[in-house]
């Protein structure tokens, strides 16, 4: 018998344009494919010929089990998350299952964890250039973490001007937790904050909401939702939101308000690289 | 003349492993591929028989003004990062270049932001599940922004025990902040929490170490490092850096400390069945 392989893979937003080759090699190579039910219905057309386990929300330790005790009997196995294994997805529990079971790495089974284009990185996309600068993702569902922890996270991540990302931010049960996570972040961002709503990203139903903190309440927000708020120089043009890299365009080093990018608009890349020094082939 | 075509694009950690299709697409379509002279060398493969302006480090705005002229003389042009281009890249300056010129997104230059693999997710699959819980990236880079500002935002991350990646630790000239960083974070963390040290992750020179708070400034610390630091709940197995999904594993709703995974470590897929109700096909 073989050593057996593991492969957890995060497969993207959902679209098969965002999957990697690596993520695509690793399905493909595997016998056995395991998922969140949703999730195997988006990569259908790579599952062909393979033993497919699936199940519902809240079932994810028993899908880490199946997956890891079907490598262990050295058989192929890919362990599938949509957007990146390893944020909030399936990468940690497969390593707390195999460190439980006293898994050795160098003898027992082969491990890979193949990353891939996490919900954060394709909603961003979608609304244009909201994470340029420093961020912090905070996941707002308090079935494993205690809700205080969670508005400790909230305020530490408003006050310090984090952009943030709020991923899980309600379900069909949990609906007061947003509310209350805007009323913190109200007490140090402006209402006119930009705040951008993603739900179901690159996937059929996708819906994008540009909106700001005053506002944000107003629209539906579900489990798909995700809710990228901006810092204290976020602004949007034209449908886009946009952080800008530093604070270089507001503040010098000493504090004292100094010219934006604004200053570049007139220029040509020529004239640029005179100023810049910039050589370009 | 056509309208021109933008394309944004993050082609992941550096391997083409890890370019996703709607990435490859996107370089593919250009007729001119804009980019950091190391990233034009790492996607060389694609860029036959197109135009391709490369210059150096810190001419970022001379590339964002080159390429937005240039689609706007009705060419298909591809601005390139690596890693994901929301996430201190080039789709915030590209926007803010446009904005700059009263861009009308509407009958102007087509843009489309593609999304990537980044940094964060890349190093973390490296070493392997350190960022399944709440998280905040800070860049130790104050070229750009007050250095108060980044210490305030070193603290409240370390605080509210947010798992923390630190991206552009150092460089040549700057190697004071990362020692600050690490100490400020030594106020609220455990000097046994784990850290990684990740250097050009999946490239030819990568390089993975992994230590604890204490040692952390023990080992070579450059530009292409990016740092993950544990929450209090981080812990390492046999190589692997592995945060917990919640606080379910240590405390209860009443912050009573509970029993954890260890729980499931003798439960076959079977009897977690019976007890999570999965059903599985």
């Amino acid at each position: 018998m073989g050593r057996g392989k593991l492969y957890v893979v995060g497969f993207g937003p959902g679209a098969e344009a965002h999957l990697t080759r690596r993520a695509r090699e690793a399905i493909e190579d595997s016998e056995v494919v395991v998922g969140y039910t949703t999730y195997i219905g988006l990569v259908r057309p790579l599952l062909e010929g393979k033993e497919v386990i699936r199940s519902g929300m809240q079932e994810e330790i028993a899908r880490a089990v199946a997956a890891v005790e079907r490598a262990e009997q050295g058989r192929r196995v890919a362990v599938i998350s949509s957007g990146d294994a390893g944020v909030y997805g399936m990468a940690g529990l497969v390593l707390e299952v195999l460190a439980g079971r006293g898994w050795d790495p160098e003898t027992g089974v082969e491990l890979e964890i193949v990353p891939g284009v996490t919900a954060l990185n394709a909603c961003a996309a979608l609304v244009g250039a909201p994470i340029m600068h420093d961020f912090a993702a905070i996941s707002l569902s308090d079935l494993l973490t205690p809700w205080d922890v969670i508005l400790r996270r909230l305020d530490a991540a408003a006050s310090a001007d984090f952009v943030i990302a709020l991923y899980n931010p309600a379900s069909g049960r949990r609906q007061r937790q947003v509310v209350e996570a805007v009323e913190v972040i109200g007490r140090y961002r402006s209402p006119t904050t930009p705040c951008a709503l993603v739900k179901s990203a690159y996937r059929e139903r996708q819906s994008v909401v540009l909106t700001d903190l005053a506002h944000v309440l107003d629209h539906e927000i579900g489990m798909l939702t995700t809710i990228l708020i901006g810092n204290s120089n976020t602004y949007t043009y034209k449908g886009y939101m946009i952080t800008p890299r530093g604070y270089h365009n507001k503040y010098d080093a000493a504090g004292r308000r100094r010219e934006g990018i604004g200053q570049w608009e007139s220029l040509t890349a020529e004239k640029l690289e005179r100023v810049l020094g910039s050589r370009q082939e």
